[in-house]
């Protein structure tokens, strides 16, 4: 029998996934489990969204450009131009979801045995990215002391070698909800611009920046024009996920055609989600400023609920729908799988996403876990109530 | 300003995409240009997958679980079994388009610098497939003589090294449209077998067999279990390109788990697609005799014409929907060229894919073009009257 490969091997999987044969089982058992684990919404997506495929005219599901049709680039580049980011519709490619753009970045930029240096924790399939181009992370670590506040620029210095091609931050950040202020994108800058090496941003929680703060993306900033290449999705932003629709955007023409030809490889991105896409970039302001309002509320509950609980540290996200909370326990991925097998509160139990799984330094947050905030406060208050009273009996 | 990878730089440009600037020119100068260069059919899409996303009744376009979702899969095995190929939900893993299935193959079972045997001509983008995963293609030419059959088996054995992870084929291919017999399937299993190679084969384009011609797929071979992976797609089945929806197809159990990690790092496959795609599967018959018809047709008018010119040598398809064509020239890339820029009939002119793109071996197929039958009859013949015409006063 042949082999698989070694990066096969060595692909993580989801930190999420072992878990899911335990949730399994406690639906089978009745139980009822507040999903505290996913970034999949619960958030309607705009009508007009919805509605646009419903409409189709189509008589031939055909491929789209590969780099999706200048019409929805031009409108694309229009929406970035109300958030005052400048770019045309050629610094454009449009990519199946932001994974695809991360992918065709990668690809662009890095050869084998390159290093990419990451402030970990980080959005855990980065690390999938990585193996699946053959490159390497780098982590740089951030501490919940300090909010996962970007780690001071001579840490990432003390990284770089021959072989560092790039920075990538993710802004407003999952897992951490950290929001990194204009001062430090401009250390970033710096650095990037010092040492010859692209910043890449991944950019898809945009709106979600709360208490009055500003998103400054990595577009904005003067000078950096050859070295930043962003990453974005309509998934968060419109509760597109199934979309699957993202870009890649960057003004130096060179990643462009490059990721262009990685593009053109596959053809095309789904026709049908750029449609509704499209049609996404009509939703009113109202409709941000309610999906605003309710993930400020329940982000202030989760918080306040979470600090009433002796022992539980927690980082108060400025941004994103998650947070992450350090527990008095060893083993999070231990206590992951006890919340789902052993313990319930009237049949009602919590399934959480432990945080070492978001770190690329072994026995680092391990006692942590990534709490998603995308249930209602109802549910939200229980399921933290749920993990107060298991923290009383879990002994691990 | 940091450089670009070497991976970008060897990153083939689409042998179309080269000719594309002077086909707008064309249009510009109100030219009509017969696209024989495009593997987009003009044949429509089952209504009954097109109206499936007009009565959706979603209210969050949300993720589907990383492999498609299990009835679709189940589904995908009914659709199999009822071609004769018995396979399980859980050997399916749903993938955006038949090029991610090859991505999640490629990464699956080899590693960088790793060799795969590819007959040429082959279908252009498994080289961008091969760059991005870091391996090499090592063609093995098949001749437009021999209607491009398999190449001698020992042709193959010359070339497997310590390397070597797989061989790949297109049944029925792109860009040949030659359709592999049940003895040549039944050579490559013997040679996979016995030096341990995955069999990938790519088999889009099962439904377009000619001629009373029954496919045989790799699926169907005993003892190739641990062996075979299969690629699919709905893009030319149901002439639904724009999907995006195709599938990865293995009962070795390491290769579907070791993809899966590759999907989950990704999300999912686009959920709008995925409405289509399983409504799809409910098209009658009727749908593919009439283009099943259609294309033998075509076929046949294609074949009849370009044998009436002069010096022109073509291999009769059995399969899909192309022919490679070898014309009294020098270089098709000059001759498609000239024919978008310097020559027309009544201002009609016709653009072709050079064929040196989809060998491998530098030099080779210089004189051949590939011509995609996805054009009406009365089309055709025009197109090919074209190029007819345009032989008789062409010099290179």
């Amino acid at each position: 029998m042949p082999n698989i490969s070694n990066k096969g091997k060595a692909m993580p999987q989801s930190p999420i996934r072992k878990l899911v044969p335990f949730a399994e089982n406690a639906y089978k058992q009745g139980k009822t489990v507040y999903h505290l684990n996913i970034g999949q919404p619960d958030i309607k997506t705009p009508q007009i969204a919805l509605d646009a495929v419903k409409v189709h005219s189509l008589d031939i599901l055909a491929y789209t450009r590969s780099e999706g049709s200048e019409g929805y680039r031009t409108k694309i580049a229009d929406y970035y131009a109300k958030n005052d980011i400048h770019v045309k519709h050629d610094d454009i490619i449009v990519t199946t979801g932001g994974s695809e753009a991360l992918l065709f970045a990668f690809g662009s930029i890095m050869d084998t045995d390159d290093e990419i240096i990451i402030p970990e924790p980080f959005y855990a399939n980065y690390n999938g990215f990585s193996i699946a181009s053959g490159v390497n992370v780098v982590p740089v670590i951030s501490k919940i002391e300090d909010n996962f506040a970007l780690p001071p620029i001579e840490e990432f210095e003390k990284l770089i070698t021959p072989k560092t091609k790039a920075i990538l931050i993710c802004n407003p950040g999952n897992p951490t909800g950290y929001l990194y202020s204009k001062e430090e994108i401009k250390k970033l800058a710096t650095i990037v611009k010092k040492h010859d090496l692209f910043l890449i941003a991944d950019e898809v929680y945009r709106e979600f920046a709360y208490d009055g703060a500003t998103h400054y993306s990595i577009m904005q900033e003067d000078g950096l024009e050859q070295h930043a290449i962003m990453i974005d999705s309509v998934s968060k932003r419109y509760s597109m996920c199934g979309a699957r629709i993202g870009c890649l955007v960057s003004k130096n023409k060179d990643v462009i055609q490059t990721a262009l030809k990685f593009a053109q490889a596959r053809l095309s991105p789904p026709t049908l989600a750029q449609i509704a896409s499209e049609a996404a970039l009509q939703t009113p302001q109202s409709y941000f400023d309610e999906v605003i309002d309710e993930y400020v509320d329940r982000r202030n509950t989760l918080i306040e609920e979470l600090q009433k609980i002796e022992g539980v540290k927690v980082a108060k996200p400025k941004g994103a729908f998650y947070c992450i909370a350090e527990l008095p326990i060893n083993d999070a991925d231990v206590f992951a799988q006890w919340l789902l097998e052993k313990f319930d509160i009237n049949d009602e139990t919590v399934m959480v996403a432990p945080a070492a799984g978001f770190y690329s330094t072994p026995g680092v947050g391990l006692n942590q876990i990534r709490i998603a905030y995308v249930l209602n406060k109802e549910s939200l208050i229980k399921a933290v109530n749920i993990i107060k009273e298991a923290l009383k009996v879990y002994k691990d």
